[in-house]
């Protein structure tokens, strides 16, 4: 923390932080014992559980809570299940005050202590000052730093610089079912009288040094699936006579990705947009340690050699990866089985100006080639369950210039400025449908590994992210009646 | 039945099986409901459990009971599991009898209801005479089948007509780990007066027809390994910059089999014994309904046209199946995860005079030319867990002669006589180590479905297979009688 430009008001709400810690972290490990995993549907019950725990916590603010029901939703195997309801919150209504609306979700990646984890994913373990866990940094840790930076004004009863809305769900992780419509209804009502909306849901681009993100890449996910009856078979008796799907679903999907990473799918680069050479000046200028992000994921070496080429090929760049498949034998040991129905899932993740329906064509119209040169006997079924768009927000908005003097104040240093190659689809959305200025603001190093085995926070990221909210309240709050003072002023003269 | 063929002693011996179906069902409802799965670790304790009601019901027969200890092997990931006990059996010594060693197995595969079963797999379920169940087919109810034609010999106080022996086993599925060794250190001993070995672990070719089995295919299992890290990686953040594992054990996997069900691994068909025009013929004379198998197997079309070609594919060519891969996302939904470790599982059905040594190395040869060509830094491991080889035997054996008799009687008619797709080492095992004469005498239908979903043995198989297997005991005896008294007059001239 840089003391030097710290107010005074700043200094007592960051004593009070550093003096709240344990309290903090147990409010992280009560959430985090919640497996309010949105994935597997037989974890539903929890996520709604965790949704209850998170309207609590803002009543217990002081914050008028809504839990917008938004229905219930099919599964491919028709399956229907609940959604969980959506928070809506609000807290404070000074008019002098600008108001910020904070974006987060409860909802986890699936994980088992079996994947390889060292400790329990739902039981928040502090080891050489990590706190690991399942959410711990996707998106729990972030969504209670934000909270506790709001508790921390209330508890030392200053007032509060400005006014709070929460939009706060339980299907982030399996695709924000339901949110858009929302957002789009109460785009006249709830976000009226927003100005400014800030979510903390991803990641800094190293280890040390903090990141305000201005953009992320959108995901079409596909399941594509090759059947050739209902039951699956013995390859002794039925091996060598008939064509396996999953032989076929291995051709599919082998046809997708070249060895350098490029896409094979006829036309998919045709509407990415050109790379400028001011663009590519912006990244020779970020700070990126390649060889820390090359330790941070365990490969041994990278498609690409240098960092520009590595931060482009992440955020401005469509990727293909493959994730699984469904239907065959995936445990350990041997099982001489020709799986009868198997379904191959791969996602590319989208840039601007590609367009999820031209995408989805070409994918089809790709796999249906390639599927019928093999004359093969068996069913084919493409389709694409989820697609989020890109996303890429204004750099020069009053959001990122509060957000860069707070990080100043507590960590001492400028931001980077980056791109996120995940998908965020609500920034994009909540652009799109509100056309307020958005904000990425995370709080977790590069190497907490998200979606990964062994997720953490470091209690370090957690505590001081706290105190960047808050310090951010201040900033936001002084650059809003600034300008809306200069504003008054003009409209005077 | 044809009751034209069959004396008074058969008679009374078939009235009694026919009166007791309900306690043979019962018995195996009470074996099925133990989920004897030696392919997943942590179910290892119910094949013991499974062991123990065997061992126990062969000395309620008035059997001697050996429980051979195996010691202990060691999994992929280092896990060290003890193996079951081998059960060695033996009941009766009448010098005039020829002893029989009947070989069967307890443990089953992997079954759980999600996979698609219509009732619980451990909890046999008559529906329309089909007695369905995990194991009802292979291999409990054709071991509980020869265990009660003994029984009903004891139970109607009738002389043994046969000395048994037994040899049941609960690793099968697994690779019948330890059962060379323990039958090459008892060849001097418990198999010193074996005069036949019989095995019934396999199905007719037919859904109504029985069937005699005198060869069966090997089976060469691979684990190709790909690995780039300890941890898996979210897509978002780590797609397009590195080489996926996935990609690269996909492209792989690709590489073995062509869209015709050609192996394309150079020189795997080098070894092939050629068809000579003799053997040739001898599949034009076998009743096989094309229409039918293709039908118990729900595929729209095979890869051959004839009868002819898909009995050879089956039976004396080599083929290639892909079962599915460990490590990558399995699961409903969708989760963006590039996995770091994932290991493809793929086996080759092996025919005389293919060497499982040489099969290894062009495998490894072939997979190591494929990857080396992708350029991935990522490590490659290709490992043949289990080799099982070819097994054939000679037809004008008087074992044959035997049951071909018995199947008449009980069924009316003369039996195919075919090879198996399948591997059953323990066959080729039992030929090569004791070089007796080994039978394989199913008694289950070619739409038992087994190593599937809803396995099931029919009422009908599963009694009149008991029958069977009680009036094949009357026919070796007369029949080895006829030939020991034969060769003593002879000797005698």
């Amino acid at each position: 923390m840089s003391s030097s430009s710290s107010s005074l008001l700043e200094m007592e709400i960051f004593q009070y932080i550093d003096a709240h810690q344990s309290d903090f972290i147990k409010d992280l490990k009560e959430w985090v014992a919640v497996e309010s995993d949105s994935v597997q549907p037989h974890l539903r019950k929890e996520v709604m559980r965790m949704m209850a725990l998170a309207a609590d916590r803002l009543a217990a603010l002081g914050a008028t809570v809504n839990l917008v029901n938004l229905g219930s939703h099919q599964l491919p195997d028709g399956q229907v299940l609940p959604l969980p309801s959506v928070i809506l919150g609000e807290l404070g209504k000074d008019p002098q005050n600008p108001t910020v609306c904070f974006y987060g979700h409860v909802d986890v990646q699936p994980a088992k202590k079996e994947d390889g984890w060292n400790t329990d994913p739902y039981t928040l373990t502090e080891i050489d000052g990590n706190l690991y866990g399942r959410g711990a940094t996707d998106n729990k840790g972030p969504v209670l730093a934000w909270i506790n930076a709001v508790e921390t004004f209330r508890a030392l009863k200053f007032a509060m610089p400005v006014n709070f809305k929460f939009v706060i769900e339980g299907m982030e992780e399996a695709g924000s079912l339901g949110l858009e419509k929302l957002l789009e209804e109460e785009n006249q009502r709830f976000f009226s009288d927003v100005d400014y909306i800030v979510i903390s849901d991803n990641l800094w681009l190293s280890n040390k040094k903090p990141a305000l993100t201005y953009g992320s890449r959108g995901n079409a996910c596909f399941f594509v699936e090759v059947e050739c009856g209902s039951k699956d078979l013995h390859s002794g008796t039925f091996g060598g006579i008939i064509h396996e799907p999953l032989l076929d679903l291995i051709a599919l999907l082998d046809s997708l990705v070249d060895s350098t990473g490029h896409i094979q799918i006829p036309g998919i680069y045709d509407s990415v947009a050109a790379l400028t050479e001011e663009e590519r000046k912006l990244y020779e200028s970020i700070e990126f340690e390649l060889e820390e992000h090359r330790k941070n994921c365990g490969v041994k070496k990278f498609l690409y050699d240098t960092k520009e080429e590595i931060l482009l090929h992440l955020w401005r760049y469509p990727s293909l990866s493959i994730h699984g498949i469904e239907g065959a034998f995936h445990e350990q040991g041997i099982k001489t089985v020709i799986p009868a129905k198997v379904i191959g899932k791969f996602s590319i993740r989208q840039v601007p100006h590609m367009d999820l329906s031209v995408v989805k064509k070409q994918v089809v119209k790709h796999l249906e080639g390639v599927f019928s040169k093999r004359n093969s006997p068996n069913k084919l079924k493409v389709s694409m369950p989820l697609g989020a768009k890109p996303w890429l927000a204004d750099v020069n908005d009053l959001l990122y210039k509060a957000a860069r003097r707070a990080i100043k104040t507590v960590f001492g240093e400028d931001p980077d400025f980056i791109r996120d190659g995940s998908t965020i689809p609500v920034a994009r959305m909540f652009q799109t449908v509100t056309q307020k200025s958005v904000m990425m603001l995370p709080i977790g190093a590069a190497d907490d590994g998200e979606h990964s085995q062994n997720e953490k926070i470091s209690r370090h990221n957690y505590i001081e992210g706290t105190k960047l909210f808050a310090a951010f309240f201040l900033e936001i709050s002084k650059l809003h009646r600034n300008l809306h003072e200069t504003s008054h002023t003009e409209a005077i003269n």
